[in-house]
């Protein structure tokens, strides 16, 4: 497509109407200039294609549901999510669907956001990982990804008008850097574009951000469409660079458009950018096409293998798992025999099969059942509950599986508790009555309270684990498998416990993100809280050993990469595989600084007995904040922490290393600057010192007024400067001698 | 004074002239027109008022050193302060000191701020009674006050220069307050500004604060003075409303003020409203010369008295308190013999003479002492620690007095952490292994972490009690008088719980008060989190009953009063006296609001046996939030919580009310309300209800997009009224029409 010429061809109607979908999947056709459609389709852990055009999921063409986001991050597995991703792409080639939408890398701002299953984690690094490796899975097969939503639609709630407040260090920090890091890795296609407004515009025709931040500051080349309904002024869009809207706006906005240039509003300079924009990615597309075919059966495996690396052992006393095949054993809860794999809403699959682990403990020994709950609504079903303490009461071992049914969380909506169905809970207590070996394994998308936590011994977390997850549950039950996935997100022990508890989902539209960059375990460790299991835990049927911490150098410019190592040792008696942690802490900041942050992360495999070394890089990012005096990130010179850890709270090995910096930060001083600031540049003791010091003498002479020689230290320090012209009584001490004397020093600052 | 005719008779010059001090303690006289000089000095516990003109300590003259705010206020007792503040009128009228510089009405927003001991409470309401009880007391005797510091001198690091970001509905509920309640009920005759900025605005120069809220908002007519150094530009602080600058500014900025009135930069009338108030503060002061003379000695034992009843009782295990003449008992710890019993920096109090427990003691039984820690630095004496656990051993019961030494705390600067010297900590453990049955007494400004809370029996906190402390602390002690005394602020497990501890001090001048109006126990409570001591504690050597709940309405208009009572009964064997707390909890509200509000109490002195009925009045204040849609305090329709309690966490008696108002919020729809939201008045559902369903019907109908019914529902709730623009094909559905919709909505709702 020789894409210079169709822009010179295009009347001013047809480039307004490429600016928008022809329906709800499809960007639109000029068969006149050979301009092609192209179709979009939902994901993003399976594939979401519409019969026909039509949007009924009953319609949706039979796919494979693979695991949802929120249990994906828990694999920590690039691999794996690379993996998942050729199988996407493959699966979008062969039913021609040109873009998979998603991943979502929004943070986990709040356990209640209903879209959390379909975001990785709290934390911006793992997401970046996960999400850029998923990506390049997609993409490596010829279909492109669209990255959403960007930015911050971080709940349901209003998530069309509401207004989120944010300090830009937290949105960099937080939530804009896992789409920084994706970005920047991995090239999407696409990027969508979020329904919420930040600090007062609509990310739809919010130039800041979708100009100046991802185009110029991460030089992102991709195409920009908008969530489905996200447009308010599309005329304003066009201007901050939001390329594609969709779905189809029958023309409408298309109008706008074209009395916008026409009246001098818009420049067709800028509407030539988005159009340029969406022709490059319907030529990428075309020029992608590859036949392709692709083996739902193998899909299937593929589901059920990754599902098994996310699920997360949580607790296991007594090593109650792996269940020994000579066990009696039952199963109780409805999600047993039905599942709950997958969350509500747009990335909502119809899976061609799924397995139940009730069906695939099948391989293993007989199990009994009960169904012991209903789902439909929150009621115990008192035969239902008799059954099931029965069935607890002559088996050796009992697994309840449970979780939060379809009504308790989906996109749409944010759940206004964390509590699990009381009919679900009143089932676990009355079994805990009669059998003492309890494991609950829970499908959730987000994390609930676990007021029975006392009363088992087993917990598997599988989150909502794809249509496999049955396969996937009884092999790490029965030990076939060896569980390894860690929690991608901290679980607080109640609700109240969270970090935006006090302002989600905010009063009106006005949302405040008061508790800034300490989201997840950034707060959690800064204010020493009890959690119920802390962000990267997660244990396994065997035992690892941290050994040997190199760190290459002591001092580092942080032009420079840091290179760490150490050694892993599998010290049980199965093979297994352990998720090693890298944090760094600033040990002294002048700024509000997290206790430790994620920077970076390896799985290993291990056999027992066996030792691997695993190695991390760390650059300047791994020790950098986002320093808004100079819209740029920095890294304040000092002593940085390097924490190798089984998980956020368990530390295994650490050392140090000092970090330099050609940065530094502007100073200018004004007359409310203090003295002890001034003081502490050399350039200000030039300038001020000797003046301040004979005030300084004279104050403890003349005045006192009740304070001690301490406190008029302190308290001279802490004057600004024109407190100087009170505090000494010449007239020529003025104003204008204080503007000058700062003129100087600033000079010589600048200079 | 005709100060009318003064006012046409001052020149320019003279006017600027009255605008700032003569020196550190004086306004400026005009001989030429009579025109006296009138004398402040500080206090607000004591008088420090210096011999001369000098402003040092060591020449104070000698006065009585009344228990510190931080103490009176665990009095709740309007009836002492007002007792206080008589006795410091008649020390200044007998002085000749027109103004006592106090009291302090700031909220303890952090408990490291340094100068938290001359403030009363992290809770508005106890703050606005004590200041207005002290306020009223003092000025009885013709004696005017300076309410301080005005307003949310909250920390002491860089106050003079630290920008404060609060939004204004935390300030006017928390920040601002007490300040209004004081000023309402008890007029102080001064007000002093802080030094701080707020929202970007030095309060000696910030027009809202000083003008449109303290003089139009709440009807203040007295006058404005700066806190010393607080001024930066002198001329924007006359514009502002600052009458009067302390101390002298040498003329310089009596000379940019003649500047700015002949160049045309400042009004001649804003200058003399500063004139005028200034003139009228000096007319008044010299109208209430009374010749008066005050009885050292009374004074001192009123000091006692007071503080008998600010102690807190906080533990009393096994009644170990009150100590028996016949026990064998020791005293431990420097603070025995040298009570810390005042704060340092400009409210420190040359006392006239001090009672020490020790001395106090020996009214009682012979005590032995032993010295056990060094205050003057923190470290531990082996020496003094072997001693004191050998004085332990062969005690029956040993009394530790411990806390924190001057060092630890002042005016000047915060403390960076909560605990206590580890010399006493050790000197606690090492004692505690040898003797079980320990009290310890607490001399302090703030909550501090107690670490071995547990390994004690008794604590009686005493905070900074005054010269008298060591007579009223063994009064206490040996059950002469009966603690009566409750926490007028939470005491937190550790420092890390605090609400501002992610925000304290601040990045350089930088400060968001990022918790909002979550201060103290507003913030535990709505956190549920678990604290050493809940606000409003204290125990008593008897028992009270709480019974008989009488609210005078089931349901009532915001413009009533609403009277709520009940009966103590005194069920243990001893005299005493229970502090009777009122607490408002809105059940439901469409913003943010704390899960209890203080709202009344009240001190009750009972015999054993005795009951007495207690009474309290709620006004709209009581149940209203700050509204600034509205810049008003407004009451949303619903029903509240009156809860009755011995402390926020001991709700004794509950019952409710419902709360009606006149007053409606303005509603205005604009092309991203959402359909929810038009659909929930009865207007909207004229205008859009039909229209809205019509769209509804049609996208179930042809969209779906995989969306199930409830969210469906949820999806078009929440969605922008543009979005049905592109809901409906219709090319005549447009923005056009849309606005027209609206013109017509909006209309019928102002109509």
């Amino acid at each position: 497509m020789n894409i210079k010429k169709i822009l010179k061809e295009l009347t001013l109607e047809e480039k307004a109407s490429l600016c928008s979908g022809a329906d709800f999947w499809h960007t639109k056709a000029i068969e006149r200039l050979a301009i092609p459609q192209i179709m979009v389709s939902d994901g993003p852990h399976g594939l979401r294609k519409n019969a026909e055009d039509s949007s009924n999921p009953q319609e949706a063409i039979k796919a494979v549901c693979f695991p949802s986001a929120t249990a994906l991050a828990c694999s920590f597995d690039r691999n794996l999510l690379n993996a998942m991703g050729k199988a996407l792409g493959e699966e979008c080639q062969a039913e021609k669907v040109s873009v998979i939408l998603g991943p979502g890398c929004n943070i986990k701002r709040s356990p209640l956001c209903g879209r959390n299953f379909e975001y990785f984690s709290e934390d911006p690094y793992l997401a970046t990982e996960m999400a850029a490796a998923q990506i390049k899975g997609v993409q490596s097969k010829g279909v492109g990804t669209s990255l959403k939503h960007f930015a911050a639609n971080n709940q349901e709630t209003r998530r069309m008008t509401v207004n989120e407040r944010i300090d830009e260090r937290t949105l960099r920090e937080i939530y804009l850097a896992a789409f920084e890091g994706a970005v920047k890795q991995a090239s999407p296609w696409t990027i969508m574009c979020s329904y919420n407004r930040i600090n007062g515009y609509h990310s739809a025709q919010n130039k800041w951000l979708l100009t100046d931040v991802l185009r110029n500051d991460w030089g992102y080349d991709g195409l920009v469409m908008s969530d489905w309904g996200a447009v308010d002024d599309r005329v304003a869009g066009i201007k901050a660079g939001l390329d594609l809207e969709m779905p189809a706006s029958f023309g409408k906005n298309d109008k706008l458009i074209v009395d916008a240039v026409n009246s001098g509003k818009l420049s067709m300079e800028a509407l030539d950018k988005c159009v340029e924009r969406v022709l490059k990615l319907v030529d990428k597309a075309e020029e992608s096409r590859t036949p392709t075919e692709w083996d739902m059966e193998a899909h299937h495996e593929l589901a059920a293998k990754i599902a098994e690396q996310c699920a997360v052992l949580l607790k296991n006393d007594d090593d109650i798992l792996p269940l020994s095949k000579e066990d009696k054993i039952c199963f109780i809860g409805e999600f047993a025999d039905k599942p709950r794999y997958q969350g509500g809403g747009s990335s909502h699959i119809n899976s061609f099969k799924v397995t139940s682990a009730l069906e695939a403990a099948k391989k293993f020994c007989k199990v009994e059942y009960a169904q012991g709950y209903i789902t439909y609504e929150d009621k115990t079903d008192p035969k239902l509950l008799e059954q099931a303490v029965e069935c607890a009461k002559y088996n050796d071992k009992v697994v309840i599986f449970a979780g939060l049914p379809d009504s308790f969380e989906s996109e749409g909506f944010d759940r206004s508790h964390m509590r699990m169905p009381e009919c679900q809970l009143e089932l676990i207590r009355e079994v805990s009555k009669v059998n003492k070996n309890i494991v609950v394994v829970l499908h959730n998308g987000a994390p609930i309270e676990l007021p029975f936590f006392d009363d088992i011994k087993g917990l598997l977390e599988v989150y909502l684990g794809g249509q496999a997850i049955g396969k996937a549950t009884c092999d790490l039950l029965f030990g076939e498998a060896v569980p390894s996935g860690k929690l991608a997100e901290s679980w607080c022990m109640k609700l109240e416990d969270n970090p935006s508890y006090l302002n989600f989902p905010g009063v009106g539209d006005e949302l405040n993100y008061r508790e800034g960059i300490f989201v997840g375990y950034r707060y959690y460790d800064k204010k020493k809280m009890e959690v119920r299991f802390p962000f990267g835990y997660g244990l396994s049927y065997t035992t690892f050993e941290y050994s040997d911490l190199v760190i290459s150098e002591n001092e580092i410019s942080d032009d420079k990469t840091l290179t760490v190592s150490c050694n892993i040792t599998n010290t049980g008696s199965r093979a297994g595989m352990e998720i090693v942690q890298l944090y760094v802490s600033d040990k002294e900041s002048s700024v509000a600084r997290p206790v430790k942050e994620l920077k970076g992360f390896e799985k290993v495999s291990l056999r027992p007995g066996e030792t691997k070394k695993v190695f991390f890089s760390l650059d300047k990012r791994a020790f950098a904040y986002y320093e808004t005096a100079i819209n740029d990130w920095f890294v304040e010179y000092g002593e940085f922490e390097i924490m190798i850890g089984a998980s956020s709270r368990d530390i295994r090995l650490s050392g140090s290393v000092y970090v330099n910096s050609e940065a530094r930060l502007p100073v200018q001083f004004t007359f409310n600057s203090t003295v002890g600031d001034v003081l502490s540049c050399s350039e200000g003791r030039d300038v001020f010192g000797g003046f301040i010091e004979k005030i300084c003498r004279g104050m403890f002479d003349i005045s006192g007024s009740g304070i001690g020689m301490d406190m008029a230290m302190a308290m001279i320090r802490e004057s600004p400067l024109r407190c100087l012209i009170t505090y000494d009584s010449r007239p020529e001490i003025n104003r204008i001698w204080l503007q000058e004397m700062l003129d100087k020093l600033n000079g010589m600052l600048e200079g």
